[in-house]
């Protein structure tokens, strides 16, 4: 597939986001994705120089609650039960966990904006690129990537830190991103150099006083 | 590709949704779609059995302001300036037009639940099963066919009445529906059959009189 | 202030909603509301009957996290810092805690249905009644049953387990509410009478062989 | 009331919001609201002076549709049917018509942004507070208003411009608003004094060529 390479890689704030990395991602008969072991062990540089650059960083995690109650017609398909609360399989991968000071949401749907905060947080923080790895390629990734672009973020995907169902719709669901914003797909290698060399100012998360002296009504200037 | 055509068509009240069929569809340069005008016209009969039966019919129909304030990322990929207010191809197409008593609904983005009250909509008539048709089967039909899917709807896609900006992207969207609910990918033919078959009691549109008479505290039984 | 008692109470299916029941819940310095514990105590009762009969119960917790990252223009006004990840302010009052097969759902801002799954939850069960609890009356209490309104939902306040930031602003709320839904203040006392008198069918969660025996690629008939 | 009334007035891009500026707002029996058609009148200074600094202006419009299918629970309180499509009072008021360059967004709730795109445009065009008018103050007003407050917009409301379905529940909406932004209430003329002296830039709609200049793809530099 001919990708749009020449295109700036990050536009303003970039912000990582995890798409379901966890223990069960693929695993049968729940899911089918062979490659979603391998992707998530390449997804731990990118994430590594996310960490040394302080960017903003979003772990979500598909959980379906132990009543099954939330499934929606998600097992109409070829998906199993999966994912359940409490199960092993519904675990953050181990390599990958979140640590102090990254954010964590739980989603009940494929797309990470689908009846959660995730536009919300985004938004607060100012991000204006999202980096998208994780699994699948041709269902969580897909439709956060076209979320993310109906809500107006440049959409990032690491190519090699996403894996799907089978080659064939990993590659058509790589495409059909790419269709919407040439230049979207790109290596973490590539990645990875590019946040290395722009340097981007760090984001720091605001302090308590910082916060507090940004209420309107104590400023002193104001009164 | 193997489709589940075993699985039950219909469940509950369905209603038929026209995905974005406006004469410019698919008119080089903005967008590609070489089957665009084929599939109006092929929607044609699937439109009067619904009409006949009485379902509700939902036209959606991307408009762009004419300040192009509202496209967002729209324009990073393939596509070109479309669907502009007031251009003739944003018109609907002829043959498609919306009736009294149908609905119809702007929507700025690819999915018809994406800043619009489709759901809302669907939901207070009460419809179980969406049939899709329009275009583009990549973009607006795919989008909006995983949003039902995610907001717990039955989607069905008329294969014959939907097309794609090539016939790759056309079927690896199809394919990508059908992973998500087997026995989704249908051709009109099957859905007319079907529809006339099960002679579905008619969906009647209440009337001012039932309406105010729902009014609780009018009731005198309740009173 | 009048309201209006002959209209029926219940409609369909009702659920139990907790709007944070928390217990930090009106304590100054960060949030001020007298009746919070005693409307909270008060509960108690109300949420016995519907544990009795099985109904559906959602506890809501507003969680502000660790990095205040999310408090929004939150901090704008009369409340101070609150509710914020891992306080002991954030923790659901203890004679209120959920049991297992009850619904927990966190959020970042006052309405219950903002930026969460609560009604993609409540539309999956069959929800009709929205039976309102907790605080305040003037924020949250007031903000989750304007949205239940405005999502179609039949919504009912226990006027004595909610508590406000101050009377006049608890009775404002409760008046505001009862404008759009003649009805819809009640005592715990009526709903309790209510829910026992109509000895509703038990609201049974699914198992996991009725959820599968519903795959539809599943059941023999269909194949 | 205390309003807190030395906090800066705008912050950032100020937008112009007419809430449902309509000609049957407030008439008898359909919905109350005594000082309606004044309070319309008196936003046409406001208007006057957010087109001679070429803000960007939103014109919202509560309209229903003809089958009445989308009221919802709407009718179940003291509000009769109101604003149905193609009815006179459903019209926008004569003398705050929208001009070419203005935005117009249809609703179905009270809330400008239940079911709109409403977040979407201001977001795309980088507006930070909005400026609050029309009717009624404790309905569409004050619900636009918290949900502004909760998608994180500075929010303030010209006093004079709004009217409720009484004095007293017009005063507590206007302090419900106060509660969560000390500040936000404010008379037109401190509104027209703030923007006339603040003098702020222009904000200009982008043209064609702008647009299609920032397509990314297209720009040399990046080839």
């Amino acid at each position: 597939m001919l990708y749009h390479k020449n295109i700036p890689i990050l536009y303003g704030l970039p912000a990582l986001i995890l798409v379901d990395q966890q223990v069960g991602g693929g695993k049968p008969p729940s899911i089918q994705c062979p490659d979603c072991l391998n992707s998530m062990k390449r997804t731990q540089p990118l994430l590594a120089t996310a960490r040394a650059l302080d960017l903003p960083i979003i772990h979500l995690q598909e959980v379906h609650r132990r009543e099954l109650i939330d499934f929606g017609r998600e097992l109409d398909g070829q998906e199993g039960i999966h994912d359940v609360e409490g199960t092993a399989e519904a675990e953050l991968f181990s390599l990958l966990q979140p640590l102090e000071g990254e954010f964590h949401m739980v989603k009940r749907r494929y797309s990470g904006f689908f009846a959660t905060d995730l536009d919300l947080l985004l938004c607060t923080i100012g991000v204006q690129t999202v980096i998208l790895t994780g699994q699948l390629t041709n269902v969580c990734v897909h439709y956060t990537a076209i979320d993310a672009h109906q809500y107006n973020y440049v959409v990032r995907v690491a190519e090699d830190c996403v894996a799907g169902s089978s080659p064939e719709a990993h590659q058509a669901s790589l495409a059909a991103i790419e269709y919407h914003q040439y230049g979207a797909i790109r290596s973490s290698h590539e990645l990875i150099k590019e946040l290395s060399t722009r340097l981007p100012t760090p984001w720091r998360i605001p302090s308590h006083s910082t916060l507090l002296s940004s209420r309107w009504f104590m400023q002193p200037q104001n009164l």
